[in-house]
């Protein structure tokens, strides 16, 4: 089976799995006091400062929720874009985890702005009224659509002025950064993230995503916030031991440029044949185009993609690290009949 | 490095690496929609019964909590022995997760029965006292020590008539199993088990444990608790793809009597010394034992174990499915020559 | 001082605090076993019908939080408009108490509809998506609107078809029942309304407020909510006797005719002076208005309301059952000088 | 009615009804930004000292779960007697609210001690185990005892060695005070106690507790916690107002003074018949004694009070600030007649 569906469809990287394999050695400790969880922590340490702290948990709902957690009360309040992972596809985790309140915010294109910000940064002070203090970003956003390094900038400074905390949803942060061709630092802490869910698991580990705080109030309590979360995982050095040559050998960086480079292909290939319409910028992985239903239908019965505004027409195509050529052609190929 | 500390400081067994491997090939639908997770789940059935209800999750504690949250509301609460994990484990995730209080009830063996349920068993009905809803039993106990099927039994006939939940924590069901001889059905849904945490982490698997329902009301809406609770995995096949083996091979049976043989013979070995009081029965693979403080640190300085109870001077001893005789040897040799 | 601030600005009724005179008497059985008590249930079911189960508590936030409580799971979200008084003013009690999502929907005029609820009602049965289960109105609503009759019944009608109930927040449902002219339960369980928050403190009573449930599932574990949300009143007594001359006597008709007449009044006195726009219609006893912000501001140092919308020079202005003709002339007065 | 049931048995103090009925003149601006509440706030920063942070709230299980939420976060623990009102009586408020643990610990007077702690304060740092933070106890106890100023400061100077908070419970504050013959400020804040709640409903007051802080940051979000807990009052004036006298004309001490001399009239009238066993120190206004099953049968068809223990034939007699000889005298004749 090959499919657009989602960047999860795909598999394990190889030199992946061969650490994972390698790490099957002997007895080590557990819950994370072992030399690939030390290891792995200074990989993320060398990438995104010192002053970094790393937890690692099992998946992005999991990083999302602890990172919230760590930054809110339940008296405050979260804005996020009203597409946002948070706030559509986590089944009420924030909510349920933090018990505050989140403030979904209508944007064009999955990013929000000081501008969209503004007329929710109220009533501080007001104990009628859940309290603004974190903000959720997803780079690249649901949509993908990439923040540049300016708008990043921008949000934070701007939030920072109200004592508020900017986490950004790095499930995908890997093809943000090699989109801008920045570094996954330059994407982050130094635009004022304060907290970040770095994911690995879409971009060719088996599973496996970290927690990187650049915050020490933040940092804190993460420990037991993860414990107490379900989130520790006990043979943790098969997680750490995926992220070693995950990092080492960048294969974050070839698996983001292969998949950017082929949602690139394939829209193009899309774009040759005139008939459909775009709703996003294709900055990283992901392609929104119209079709009409028809069209839809009969493609779903030899591919594999999801709607993703049936209203609307709209369907969403994602490429992995591990999309082929072939794949587009073949997909391309049918969609050209159906014209 | 060779440890005693934990049956989770063991590795994945090699027919379930090789599983994880196979299951790596072309892309397959996330979040258990896949061929691996149907034919699991299918094991899983074929063991327990049609009726069960199968959930893949992550670790063992998203596996308790989840099951309990499905048992009780917040204004409930949950009977569990003083020395179970839920109690003394988790950091309060079941509180936290299900919002009910946590009873704890001191026992002599980490073993639940009637006559120490009973006197928790009352004001039902009366507003001001959280509603007795749910016990928690682990099969083998915290302690090593195993409830017969009879014991099993009389709690599930005696809260039933309550109206409550028998969960019971099957993180080494399997060493109770073989240490019963009994099948796993036998010693769990038989008995009137409602929910069980089926284990397969401490016992040879990289990962994973399953939430097993025999209730349909407790299952009804796991898949909603499970999401929320940041326990569903997107590539699920690779939990999954380890079940197989695990349970169509007897793998599962296969570790656990060797790490219970390994227990037995520690224990014999030990025994041999005529130095040491052992406070628990080894049913299973947990061996309970006292020492005086200087060979306790001594000791500690060679091998690796942790002090139960540092008080008492108790020390535990667990084995698993890849402890060696030599590890044995080792041990007991250090062990005589600090007598 | 006098306000046009709140309906809860107002004092008590003098036949009210009677009544809380004549019960200090004698000694009384604490949380509500007592005569009172029972008297004004009986008097509430005599309302609403046999079926409807009562709870009284403390105040409209602790009625809300409970009415939700019970008809959601932490999975499950939560409907209303973005006005709503749980969206906006209750500081996340409703997403802290139930741990469920909040989606809330701008409408034109405080009032949800079928039709605006419609892109909502989705995801049924997706575990990755908050399942719709609950929907809030406010009756009269927080902009003073009033649902009509047919309006109530296509929302329930709408929903129950989704198992889903609909919640009515009647913190000022007097005021919404003398202005249909219809009686409390016409507008309430007889439209499909399943569980009521009965408002007593807004309308002369010291306080006081009643879930009422119509639905034997939700009223089920009430008490257990009731007392663990710190909601249970020990001497339940004082809130009880209340409600018996409110309901009575009808001084809870009396008073929110009083109520909403002087919001008509005062309306028309301002509308008088042709120099304001309003922005919603006023069916009970709430009025909002435009301004300019100088006159705002000169206004406000000699009357007191709220700012309702800054930016759109909106003012809230609330009549209560001891409003005076007095206190709308002077007001009137002094804004005529201000043009 | 007569009842030695309970101290909220009993109804409102004539000057504190009065108070009540004062205030009830005009408009005011709702929930504490009142003439009234700044009064009352300044008349217990003038008992407990400037530093003191006051919050007024409706019952105790409220200012409890308040005081509680302030001190921990979800993954610590809350240590109490096993016979405390957070650990029996409030159907799992704490737990709910907080998300922590309760540690329930025996004593064999309802008071704890350093000794009693000290087990419990273990596993700091060590992310498997909920932390503790928060010391709860009641003064005086669930069994009638008051703890000494040294027995208070001994605990406090414990906790605060390891960063953990002292909540008193305060409900009968009161009691204990005049007991000791101490002001309310040296029984507590004086001690070391960081947050109290203190009561008013059970010493004649109709309703009404305050929640004070000695302590900045737990003082710092209580305005928030307090609105989303619902647990802030809009007219609140007619709680403050009560507080005004209570503690003006030493109301407070009056009506302690009276139950605790009943308490100990109705003991020494029951010591007098030389038939029954005393379980705990009359310290304050709370009796318990054994009786033989048929005599608390017969004795319940005349009078009303609770069974404490049903397996020990125990049960408790708590007198009021409205007890009379006669109520004394009554029941002590109907007693001796049983014998």
């Amino acid at each position: 089976m090959r499919s657009f569906g989602s960047d999860n469809h795909s598999g394990i990287h190889p030199d992946i799995l061969k650490a994972i394999e390698e790490a099957n050695k002997n007895h080590c400790i557990a819950y994370g006091d072992d030399p690939w969880t030390q290891q792995a922590q200074q990989k993320i340490k060398d990438i995104f400062g010192e002053n970094a702290e790393v937890f690692f948990v099992f998946n992005g709902t999991g990083a999302n929720v602890m990172s919230l957690k760590a930054c809110v009360s339940s008296f405050h309040s979260i804005l996020c874009p009203d597409t946002a992972h948070i706030a559509v596809d986590e089944c009420g985790a924030p909510e349920f985890i933090t018990g505050a309140a989140l403030k979904s915010i209508p944007t064009p294109d999955g990013k929000l702005t000081p501008a969209l910000l503004k007329p929710h940064m109220s009533h501080f002070g007001f104990e009628h009224h859940s309290q603004p203090k974190a903000v959720y970003i997803s780079q690249c956003s649901e949509l993908g659509t990439v923040y540049t390094i300016d708008e990043i900038k921008a949000i934070a400074d701007y939030i920072h002025t109200h004592n508020m905390y900017l986490h950004m949803d790095g499930a995908r942060i890997a093809n943000a950064a090699v989109s801008l061709n920045k570094s996954l630092k330059e994407i982050s802490v130094d635009c004022g993230v304060d907290i970040l869910s770095f994911g690995g698991t879409k971009n060719g580990m088996m599973l496996g995503e970290a927690i990187v705080s650049f915050k020490s109030e933040l940092s804190e309590n993460m420990k037991y916030i993860r414990k107490q979360s379900a989130q520790l995982y006990s043979k943790m050095r098969f997680v750490s031991a995926q992220f070693i040559p995950y990092l080492t050998n960048d294969i974050w960086k070839q698996n983001a440029l292969h998949a950017n480079h082929m949602a690139r292909y394939l829209r193009s290939k899309i774009e040759d044949l005139h008939a459909f319409t775009f709703t996003q910028a294709t900055d990283a992985n992901i392609i929104l185009v119209k079709m009409p239903p028809e069209i839809i239908e009969k493609l779903l019965q030899k591919h594999f993609f999801y709607i993703w505004n049936e209203n609307e027409g709209e369907i969403r195509l994602v490429t992995s690290w591990d999309t082929s050529e072939d794949d587009i052609k073949a997909f391309v190929e049918d969609l050209h009949k159906l014209i």
